[in-house]
Protein backbone atom coordinates (compact mmCIF):
# COMPACT_ATOMS: atom_id res chain seq x y z
CA UNK A 1 0.00 0.00 0.00
CA UNK A 2 0.99 3.63 -1.19
CA UNK A 3 0.03 6.64 0.32
CA UNK A 4 0.85 9.70 -2.12
CA UNK A 5 0.63 13.09 -1.37
CA UNK A 6 -0.31 14.95 -4.23
CA UNK A 7 -2.17 18.52 -5.46
CA UNK A 8 -3.88 18.18 -9.10
CA UNK A 9 -2.29 18.73 -12.07
CA UNK A 10 1.67 19.24 -10.35
CA UNK A 11 4.40 17.36 -9.96
CA UNK A 12 3.01 14.35 -8.29
CA UNK A 13 0.87 13.67 -11.54
CA UNK A 14 3.11 11.54 -13.36
CA UNK A 15 3.61 9.76 -10.00
CA UNK A 16 -0.32 8.97 -9.79
CA UNK A 17 -0.33 8.41 -13.06
CA UNK A 18 2.53 5.11 -12.34
CA UNK A 19 0.24 3.82 -9.69
CA UNK A 20 -2.88 4.53 -11.83
CA UNK A 21 -0.67 2.23 -14.94
CA UNK A 22 0.46 -0.42 -12.62
CA UNK A 23 -2.63 -1.07 -10.92
CA UNK A 24 -1.01 -0.73 -7.73
CA UNK A 25 -3.81 -0.36 -3.95
CA UNK A 26 -2.42 3.30 -2.67
CA UNK A 27 -4.26 6.16 -0.49
CA UNK A 28 -4.70 9.61 -1.96
CA UNK A 29 -3.83 12.82 0.71
CA UNK A 30 -4.79 15.76 -1.07
CA UNK A 31 -2.52 18.62 -0.21
CA UNK A 32 -3.94 22.56 -0.76
CA UNK A 33 -0.98 24.21 -2.47
CA UNK A 34 -3.38 27.52 -2.27
CA UNK A 35 -3.94 27.68 1.43
CA UNK A 36 -0.20 26.46 1.70
CA UNK A 37 -0.28 22.98 3.52
CA UNK A 38 2.48 21.71 1.66
CA UNK A 39 4.34 24.47 4.10
CA UNK A 40 3.33 23.30 7.45
CA UNK A 41 4.89 21.81 10.21
CA UNK A 42 3.10 17.64 9.69
CA UNK A 43 3.71 18.03 6.19
CA UNK A 44 7.26 19.35 6.33
CA UNK A 45 8.17 16.57 8.80
CA UNK A 46 7.26 14.13 5.73
CA UNK A 47 8.78 16.15 2.79
CA UNK A 48 11.23 19.15 4.01
CA UNK A 49 11.31 20.56 1.18
CA UNK A 50 7.26 21.30 1.18
CA UNK A 51 6.23 20.28 -2.51
CA UNK A 52 4.51 17.78 -3.86
CA UNK A 53 4.79 14.86 -4.79
CA UNK A 54 5.55 12.65 -1.52
CA UNK A 55 5.45 9.43 -1.67
CA UNK A 56 4.95 6.47 1.45
CA UNK A 57 6.73 3.53 0.25
CA UNK A 58 6.75 0.81 3.07
CA UNK A 59 5.69 3.53 6.27
CA UNK A 60 8.45 6.12 5.19
CA UNK A 61 8.03 9.24 3.11
CA UNK A 62 9.99 10.00 -0.34
CA UNK A 63 10.18 12.69 -2.69
CA UNK A 64 11.24 13.81 -6.00
CA UNK A 65 8.85 12.83 -9.25
CA UNK A 66 11.84 11.11 -10.52
CA UNK A 67 12.74 9.15 -8.00
CA UNK A 68 9.23 8.05 -7.16
CA UNK A 69 8.64 7.37 -10.94
CA UNK A 70 11.89 5.10 -11.50
CA UNK A 71 11.10 3.91 -7.97
CA UNK A 72 7.83 2.34 -8.93
CA UNK A 73 9.31 1.06 -12.26
CA UNK A 74 11.57 -1.09 -10.85
CA UNK A 75 9.19 -2.20 -7.86
CA UNK A 76 6.84 -3.62 -10.59
CA UNK A 77 8.54 -4.91 -13.51
CA UNK A 78 5.21 -6.72 -14.52
CA UNK A 79 3.89 -3.42 -15.39
CA UNK A 80 7.10 -2.84 -17.85
CA UNK A 81 7.30 1.03 -17.61
CA UNK A 82 11.00 1.16 -17.58
CA UNK A 83 13.95 -0.85 -19.23
CA UNK A 84 15.22 -2.74 -16.55
CA UNK A 85 19.11 -2.56 -15.74
CA UNK A 86 20.95 -4.37 -18.19
CA UNK A 87 18.01 -3.60 -21.36
CA UNK A 88 19.19 -2.21 -24.14
CA UNK A 89 17.21 0.94 -23.75
CA UNK A 90 18.44 1.58 -20.19
CA UNK A 91 20.85 4.36 -20.74
CA UNK A 92 18.75 6.26 -22.72
CA UNK A 93 16.09 5.70 -20.70
CA UNK A 94 18.40 6.69 -17.39
CA UNK A 95 19.24 10.37 -20.02
CA UNK A 96 15.78 11.34 -20.98
CA UNK A 97 14.76 10.70 -17.11
CA UNK A 98 17.68 12.87 -15.92
CA UNK A 99 17.40 15.70 -18.47
CA UNK A 100 13.48 16.42 -17.84
CA UNK A 101 14.52 16.33 -14.26
CA UNK A 102 17.91 18.51 -14.77
CA UNK A 103 16.97 21.10 -16.93
CA UNK A 104 12.91 21.04 -18.29
CA UNK A 105 11.18 20.71 -15.03
CA UNK A 106 13.37 23.41 -13.46
CA UNK A 107 12.96 25.64 -15.99
CA UNK A 108 9.00 25.31 -15.45
CA UNK A 109 10.02 26.16 -11.80
CA UNK A 110 11.15 29.57 -13.59
CA UNK A 111 8.07 29.91 -15.22
CA UNK A 112 5.65 29.70 -12.58
CA UNK A 113 7.49 30.58 -9.72
CA UNK A 114 9.31 33.79 -11.08
CA UNK A 115 9.85 34.95 -7.65
CA UNK A 116 12.45 32.19 -6.72
CA UNK A 117 14.44 33.37 -9.53
CA UNK A 118 13.88 37.18 -9.74
CA UNK A 119 12.97 40.44 -8.22
CA UNK A 120 9.48 41.39 -8.64
CA UNK A 121 9.80 43.59 -10.99
CA UNK A 122 11.96 41.34 -13.41
CA UNK A 123 9.50 38.45 -13.18
CA UNK A 124 8.25 38.91 -16.86
CA UNK A 125 12.09 39.08 -18.14
CA UNK A 126 12.94 36.33 -15.97
CA UNK A 127 10.04 34.08 -17.52
CA UNK A 128 11.37 34.81 -21.07
CA UNK A 129 14.79 33.02 -20.25
CA UNK A 130 12.84 29.93 -19.14
CA UNK A 131 10.35 30.08 -21.86
CA UNK A 132 13.88 29.64 -23.96
CA UNK A 133 14.87 26.84 -22.07
CA UNK A 134 11.80 25.18 -21.89
CA UNK A 135 11.54 25.56 -25.79
CA UNK A 136 15.10 24.39 -26.30
CA UNK A 137 14.26 20.89 -24.85
CA UNK A 138 10.43 20.43 -26.62
CA UNK A 139 12.61 21.09 -30.05
CA UNK A 140 15.27 18.39 -29.00
CA UNK A 141 12.91 16.25 -27.80
CA UNK A 142 10.99 16.78 -30.90
CA UNK A 143 14.18 15.62 -32.87
CA UNK A 144 14.44 12.43 -30.79
CA UNK A 145 10.65 11.48 -31.61
CA UNK A 146 10.98 12.27 -34.88
CA UNK A 147 14.17 9.83 -34.96
CA UNK A 148 12.71 7.18 -33.04
CA UNK A 149 9.41 7.53 -31.43
CA UNK A 150 6.09 7.44 -31.08
CA UNK A 151 7.19 6.98 -27.46
CA UNK A 152 10.53 8.00 -25.75
CA UNK A 153 11.72 4.34 -26.17
CA UNK A 154 10.56 3.62 -29.63
CA UNK A 155 7.38 1.18 -29.32
CA UNK A 156 7.78 0.79 -25.63
CA UNK A 157 5.62 3.22 -23.38
CA UNK A 158 6.66 3.66 -19.85
CA UNK A 159 7.25 6.42 -17.31
CA UNK A 160 9.32 8.41 -18.94
CA UNK A 161 6.37 9.43 -21.48
CA UNK A 162 4.02 9.94 -18.45
CA UNK A 163 6.85 12.35 -16.98
CA UNK A 164 7.29 14.18 -20.39
CA UNK A 165 3.47 14.34 -21.33
CA UNK A 166 2.56 15.84 -17.46
CA UNK A 167 5.45 18.61 -18.25
CA UNK A 168 4.21 19.10 -21.77
CA UNK A 169 0.70 19.79 -19.92
CA UNK A 170 2.73 22.54 -17.89
CA UNK A 171 2.75 24.50 -21.06
CA UNK A 172 -0.79 24.57 -22.26
CA UNK A 173 -1.03 28.59 -21.60
CA UNK A 174 2.81 29.50 -22.41
CA UNK A 175 3.29 30.75 -26.05
CA UNK A 176 4.36 28.10 -27.87
CA UNK A 177 3.41 25.11 -26.22
CA UNK A 178 4.76 21.34 -26.56
CA UNK A 179 2.07 20.91 -28.75
CA UNK A 180 3.82 23.48 -31.18
CA UNK A 181 6.02 20.45 -32.33
CA UNK A 182 4.61 17.96 -34.04
CA UNK A 183 6.31 14.37 -32.48
CA UNK A 184 5.45 15.81 -29.23
CA UNK A 185 1.70 16.59 -30.16
CA UNK A 186 1.81 12.78 -30.94
CA UNK A 187 3.25 11.48 -27.97
CA UNK A 188 0.85 13.77 -26.13
CA UNK A 189 -2.20 12.47 -27.76
CA UNK A 190 -0.86 9.00 -27.10
CA UNK A 191 -0.32 9.41 -23.47
CA UNK A 192 -4.13 11.17 -23.45
CA UNK A 193 -5.79 8.60 -24.91
CA UNK A 194 -4.83 6.22 -22.47
CA UNK A 195 -7.28 5.07 -19.43
CA UNK A 196 -5.07 6.30 -16.42
CA UNK A 197 -5.51 9.69 -17.95
CA UNK A 198 -8.69 9.69 -18.31
CA UNK A 199 -8.96 8.14 -14.77
CA UNK A 200 -6.86 10.64 -13.28
CA UNK A 201 -8.71 13.65 -14.91
CA UNK A 202 -11.90 12.32 -13.15
CA UNK A 203 -9.96 11.77 -9.63
CA UNK A 204 -8.25 14.76 -9.54
CA UNK A 205 -10.90 16.57 -11.07
CA UNK A 206 -9.06 18.23 -13.98
CA UNK A 207 -10.79 19.82 -16.97
CA UNK A 208 -7.77 21.66 -19.11
CA UNK A 209 -5.60 19.80 -21.75
CA UNK A 210 -7.67 16.85 -21.81
CA UNK B 1 35.95 0.43 -22.70
CA UNK B 2 34.34 4.17 -22.55
CA UNK B 3 34.96 7.12 -23.33
CA UNK B 4 34.10 10.22 -21.54
CA UNK B 5 34.42 14.25 -22.65
CA UNK B 6 35.28 15.67 -20.10
CA UNK B 7 35.87 19.53 -18.92
CA UNK B 8 38.16 19.68 -15.15
CA UNK B 9 36.18 20.54 -12.70
CA UNK B 10 32.65 20.72 -14.59
CA UNK B 11 29.74 17.84 -14.44
CA UNK B 12 32.16 15.55 -15.63
CA UNK B 13 33.97 15.03 -12.60
CA UNK B 14 31.74 13.23 -10.77
CA UNK B 15 31.23 10.62 -13.81
CA UNK B 16 35.14 10.62 -13.90
CA UNK B 17 35.41 10.01 -10.37
CA UNK B 18 33.38 6.96 -10.70
CA UNK B 19 35.20 5.64 -13.14
CA UNK B 20 38.47 5.69 -11.33
CA UNK B 21 36.32 4.45 -8.11
CA UNK B 22 35.08 1.37 -10.37
CA UNK B 23 38.63 0.63 -11.99
CA UNK B 24 36.88 0.76 -15.39
CA UNK B 25 38.71 1.32 -18.70
CA UNK B 26 38.29 4.54 -19.61
CA UNK B 27 39.46 6.89 -22.64
CA UNK B 28 39.30 10.74 -21.83
CA UNK B 29 38.79 13.40 -24.55
CA UNK B 30 38.90 16.86 -23.06
CA UNK B 31 36.50 19.32 -24.40
CA UNK B 32 37.77 23.45 -24.03
CA UNK B 33 34.63 24.93 -22.80
CA UNK B 34 36.36 28.08 -23.16
CA UNK B 35 37.39 28.00 -26.63
CA UNK B 36 33.60 26.98 -26.95
CA UNK B 37 34.17 23.51 -28.28
CA UNK B 38 31.32 21.92 -26.44
CA UNK B 39 28.91 23.73 -29.40
CA UNK B 40 30.98 22.64 -32.33
CA UNK B 41 28.87 20.32 -34.57
CA UNK B 42 31.40 17.51 -33.98
CA UNK B 43 29.81 17.47 -30.36
CA UNK B 44 26.50 18.54 -30.92
CA UNK B 45 26.26 15.24 -32.75
CA UNK B 46 27.20 13.11 -29.50
CA UNK B 47 25.39 15.82 -27.32
CA UNK B 48 22.87 18.24 -28.71
CA UNK B 49 23.08 20.40 -25.23
CA UNK B 50 26.58 21.23 -26.11
CA UNK B 51 27.49 20.42 -22.36
CA UNK B 52 30.00 17.79 -20.56
CA UNK B 53 29.62 15.16 -19.86
CA UNK B 54 29.02 13.04 -22.32
CA UNK B 55 30.02 9.22 -21.96
CA UNK B 56 30.35 6.71 -25.01
CA UNK B 57 29.06 3.38 -23.50
CA UNK B 58 29.03 0.05 -26.18
CA UNK B 59 30.26 2.63 -29.06
CA UNK B 60 27.22 4.89 -28.50
CA UNK B 61 26.95 8.61 -26.57
CA UNK B 62 25.20 9.41 -23.65
CA UNK B 63 24.76 12.52 -21.43
CA UNK B 64 23.26 13.88 -17.94
CA UNK B 65 25.73 13.42 -15.07
CA UNK B 66 22.46 11.86 -13.20
CA UNK B 67 21.98 8.86 -15.42
CA UNK B 68 26.20 8.35 -16.45
CA UNK B 69 26.44 8.22 -12.47
CA UNK B 70 23.17 5.52 -11.75
CA UNK B 71 24.11 3.77 -15.72
CA UNK B 72 28.13 3.13 -14.32
CA UNK B 73 26.86 2.14 -10.39
CA UNK B 74 24.60 -0.54 -12.01
CA UNK B 75 26.87 -1.93 -14.72
CA UNK B 76 29.59 -2.29 -12.14
CA UNK B 77 27.81 -3.91 -9.02
CA UNK B 78 30.89 -5.38 -7.59
CA UNK B 79 31.77 -1.74 -7.30
CA UNK B 80 28.89 -1.34 -4.82
CA UNK B 81 28.82 2.27 -5.48
CA UNK B 82 24.71 2.16 -5.35
CA UNK B 83 22.10 0.33 -3.57
CA UNK B 84 20.90 -2.30 -6.13
CA UNK B 85 17.16 -2.20 -6.69
CA UNK B 86 14.96 -3.87 -4.28
CA UNK B 87 18.02 -3.24 -1.80
CA UNK B 88 16.75 -1.21 1.70
CA UNK B 89 18.12 2.27 0.89
CA UNK B 90 17.62 1.89 -2.78
CA UNK B 91 14.78 4.83 -2.17
CA UNK B 92 16.81 7.15 -0.01
CA UNK B 93 19.48 6.92 -2.73
CA UNK B 94 17.34 7.44 -5.64
CA UNK B 95 15.60 10.45 -3.36
CA UNK B 96 18.94 12.36 -3.61
CA UNK B 97 20.33 11.70 -6.62
CA UNK B 98 16.92 12.95 -8.33
CA UNK B 99 17.07 16.21 -5.41
CA UNK B 100 21.11 17.10 -6.48
CA UNK B 101 19.76 16.80 -10.39
CA UNK B 102 16.09 18.52 -10.25
CA UNK B 103 17.14 21.23 -7.26
CA UNK B 104 20.86 21.94 -6.63
CA UNK B 105 22.51 21.13 -9.55
CA UNK B 106 20.08 23.54 -11.50
CA UNK B 107 20.24 26.43 -9.04
CA UNK B 108 24.44 26.06 -9.97
CA UNK B 109 23.77 26.62 -13.62
CA UNK B 110 22.32 29.92 -12.25
CA UNK B 111 24.75 30.69 -10.22
CA UNK B 112 27.36 30.29 -12.82
CA UNK B 113 25.59 30.89 -16.14
CA UNK B 114 23.36 33.65 -14.93
CA UNK B 115 23.34 34.85 -18.42
CA UNK B 116 21.30 32.09 -19.12
CA UNK B 117 18.65 33.28 -16.55
CA UNK B 118 18.33 37.20 -16.24
CA UNK B 119 19.35 39.97 -18.47
CA UNK B 120 22.66 41.14 -17.70
CA UNK B 121 22.28 44.02 -15.69
CA UNK B 122 20.19 42.29 -13.64
CA UNK B 123 22.45 39.07 -13.29
CA UNK B 124 23.79 39.75 -9.84
CA UNK B 125 20.27 40.02 -8.62
CA UNK B 126 19.67 36.49 -10.36
CA UNK B 127 23.05 34.93 -8.49
CA UNK B 128 21.38 36.05 -4.92
CA UNK B 129 18.78 33.80 -6.06
CA UNK B 130 20.58 31.31 -6.61
CA UNK B 131 22.33 31.03 -3.41
CA UNK B 132 19.42 31.53 -1.30
CA UNK B 133 18.08 28.23 -3.10
CA UNK B 134 21.57 26.91 -2.99
CA UNK B 135 22.40 26.79 1.00
CA UNK B 136 18.82 25.70 1.48
CA UNK B 137 19.89 22.26 0.19
CA UNK B 138 22.87 22.36 2.07
CA UNK B 139 20.86 23.24 4.92
CA UNK B 140 18.77 20.07 4.29
CA UNK B 141 21.75 17.92 3.07
CA UNK B 142 23.49 18.90 6.61
CA UNK B 143 20.19 17.69 8.30
CA UNK B 144 20.56 14.31 6.88
CA UNK B 145 24.10 13.73 7.26
CA UNK B 146 23.87 14.53 11.08
CA UNK B 147 20.82 12.43 11.53
CA UNK B 148 22.14 9.47 9.65
CA UNK B 149 25.82 10.16 8.14
CA UNK B 150 28.60 10.12 7.49
CA UNK B 151 27.86 9.44 4.03
CA UNK B 152 24.46 10.15 2.08
CA UNK B 153 23.75 6.47 2.71
CA UNK B 154 25.07 6.06 6.56
CA UNK B 155 28.08 3.85 6.56
CA UNK B 156 27.93 3.13 2.97
CA UNK B 157 30.00 5.45 0.31
CA UNK B 158 28.94 5.84 -3.25
CA UNK B 159 28.10 7.71 -6.41
CA UNK B 160 25.63 9.94 -4.09
CA UNK B 161 28.96 10.99 -2.47
CA UNK B 162 30.64 11.57 -5.48
CA UNK B 163 28.19 13.80 -6.72
CA UNK B 164 27.01 15.99 -3.87
CA UNK B 165 31.07 16.19 -3.36
CA UNK B 166 31.49 17.34 -6.57
CA UNK B 167 28.78 20.15 -6.10
CA UNK B 168 30.01 20.94 -3.09
CA UNK B 169 33.38 22.14 -4.79
CA UNK B 170 31.33 24.07 -6.92
CA UNK B 171 30.31 26.24 -4.15
CA UNK B 172 33.62 26.85 -2.70
CA UNK B 173 34.40 30.61 -3.48
CA UNK B 174 30.81 31.53 -2.62
CA UNK B 175 29.86 33.50 -0.07
CA UNK B 176 29.22 31.10 2.11
CA UNK B 177 30.25 27.61 0.88
CA UNK B 178 28.85 23.94 1.67
CA UNK B 179 31.98 23.89 4.12
CA UNK B 180 29.84 26.40 6.10
CA UNK B 181 27.72 23.10 7.45
CA UNK B 182 29.44 20.57 9.57
CA UNK B 183 28.42 17.52 8.39
CA UNK B 184 28.64 18.88 5.09
CA UNK B 185 31.90 19.44 5.09
CA UNK B 186 32.55 16.26 6.96
CA UNK B 187 31.70 14.27 4.06
CA UNK B 188 33.57 16.69 1.83
CA UNK B 189 36.71 15.90 3.57
CA UNK B 190 36.37 11.85 3.83
CA UNK B 191 35.55 11.99 -0.13
CA UNK B 192 38.78 13.94 -0.81
CA UNK B 193 40.91 11.62 1.22
CA UNK B 194 39.96 8.74 -1.05
CA UNK B 195 42.58 7.97 -3.86
CA UNK B 196 40.54 8.21 -6.62
CA UNK B 197 39.75 11.85 -5.70
CA UNK B 198 43.80 12.88 -5.81
CA UNK B 199 43.56 10.87 -8.79
CA UNK B 200 41.33 13.11 -10.67
CA UNK B 201 42.89 15.96 -9.76
CA UNK B 202 46.29 15.20 -11.44
CA UNK B 203 44.75 13.89 -14.59
CA UNK B 204 42.31 16.75 -14.44
CA UNK B 205 45.31 19.36 -13.66
CA UNK B 206 43.03 20.80 -10.43
CA UNK B 207 44.36 23.05 -7.75
CA UNK B 208 41.56 24.44 -5.75
CA UNK B 209 39.67 22.69 -2.95
CA UNK B 210 42.20 19.99 -2.88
Amino acid sequence: MYILYYSPGTASMAVHLALLEIGAPHELRRIDIDAGEQKQADYLRLNPNGTVPTLVVDGAPYYECLALLMLLAERHPEAALAPAPGAPQRATWLQWMAHFANTLQPAFRQWFYPQDFARTEHEQDSKAFARRRIEAVWQRLDAHLSAGGPYLLGESFGVADLYATMLMRWSRNMPKPATAWPAVAALADRVRARPSWRRLYEIEGLTEWV
